[in-house]
């Protein structure tokens, strides 16, 4: 995150906002910011939000993700914003949303479901 | 592409390889690579390999993607060979894995689907 | 959906809720109602809610969906209601919960995201 | 599997085959059989190719799949094959295809990559 610049711009239990301002480097041929960015932003946001229902000590990895790339990421900052729809003590599933933010508008450029998991304090392995 | 240093290894038509050295800048906390990359690179692949396969003079933007996140991301370099499973005059499913390079050791760390649209000549607009 | 004995409970431009009494031939070996069946009802409420934002005469196929299954599917009956989030001349980005009715209580047993293709009439082929 | 009338036509460690005859009122309007009969299978199968691979006395549990529709589901017979791509302890991650059986013919009509889970002898929660 500090590579592209991102910053966390909310964090509440369940839900968990990342900001990432437009930067040339970051755009692929077209001038649209790279999916693998805005994946990036999408994923963290999701690991940061289950994290935040995790007992303490824990760690938490993607498992997976889907993300459907809706429009082109113009913008002049984007904003991933995930939330738990099914905490759990293994496995906790999130959805995230990521907006461009362009003045008034706000248009959604893609959208995240995925599974995280929760390795507890002093395991290392991946289950 | 550029900013993380990555590039293309391989290109035959419907297949494409892109090759990652390891860089400390693309870590996360526990000092593997960040899913977002690991994600960018197997969709580059992906895209490029669906373009092997378009008209001249098209562009080709990606639709979705799935990717299961298989072991941690530690290696002195990474390769996402990208296959083209079912080419389509609009749409292109692909699939990718993504292998950690460790000398003799090369195990999976991700895998992708994901679907590709071909935009024909001229067109701008996402379907 | 005759098969199964699903119907169609509410039809609104871009929503579109299917509902599924409990029979106990859809379950599998656990009593729980198969994915399988959570996912058609899911599915085809996802492609009915982009199929009413379609011209006249469209035919409308899945492309990709995913679904993460987020408790076992044990009900008197079961709600899939899917709503457009991003519509298309083309593709449709649609996204389904699936409820398990049961009196008061209605916790969310799956949750898809997929895409649905507008095939316009006299077309056949998938493209 | 009983209502559908498919049936284990391979087991063999992290490898299952499941093949579903034909039947009229397993399609939908245009003919081809049902996406969700399509996906069961494909679950099916892939929940069995994950359970060759646990303790016994485990149980096995669809976490999360994502499938791609890649030809209409047209032909006298539909095989899911379904293979271990990962074996965990906890997860498992498994790719299927699913051909359409027609004499010579066998095209691939889906592909589905998903995470099943193990839960061990007495457990009865969902993690």
């Amino acid at each position: 995150m500090r590579l592209i610049g991102a910053n966390l711009s909310l964090v509440e239990p369940g839900v968990v906002e990342i900001t990432l301002p437009y930067r040339a480097d970051l755009t692929q041929q077209n001038g649209y910011v790279h999916a693998g960015i805005v994946t990036a932003i999408a994923d963290t946001a999701s690991g940061y939000a289950a994290f935040t229902l995790m007992p303490a000590g824990s760690a938490v990895l993607s498992v997976e993700f889907k993300v459907n790339l809706l429009r082109p990421a113009a913008g002049e900052a984007f904003r991933a914003r995930a939330e738990v729809i099914k905490p759990g003590k293994t496995l906790t599933v999130v959805r995230a949303d990521v907006l461009a933010l362009n003045g008034n508008k706000q248009p959604l450029v893609a959208t995240m479901q995925g599974t995280m998991i929760c390795l507890p304090t002093g395991s290392e392995a991946r289950p």
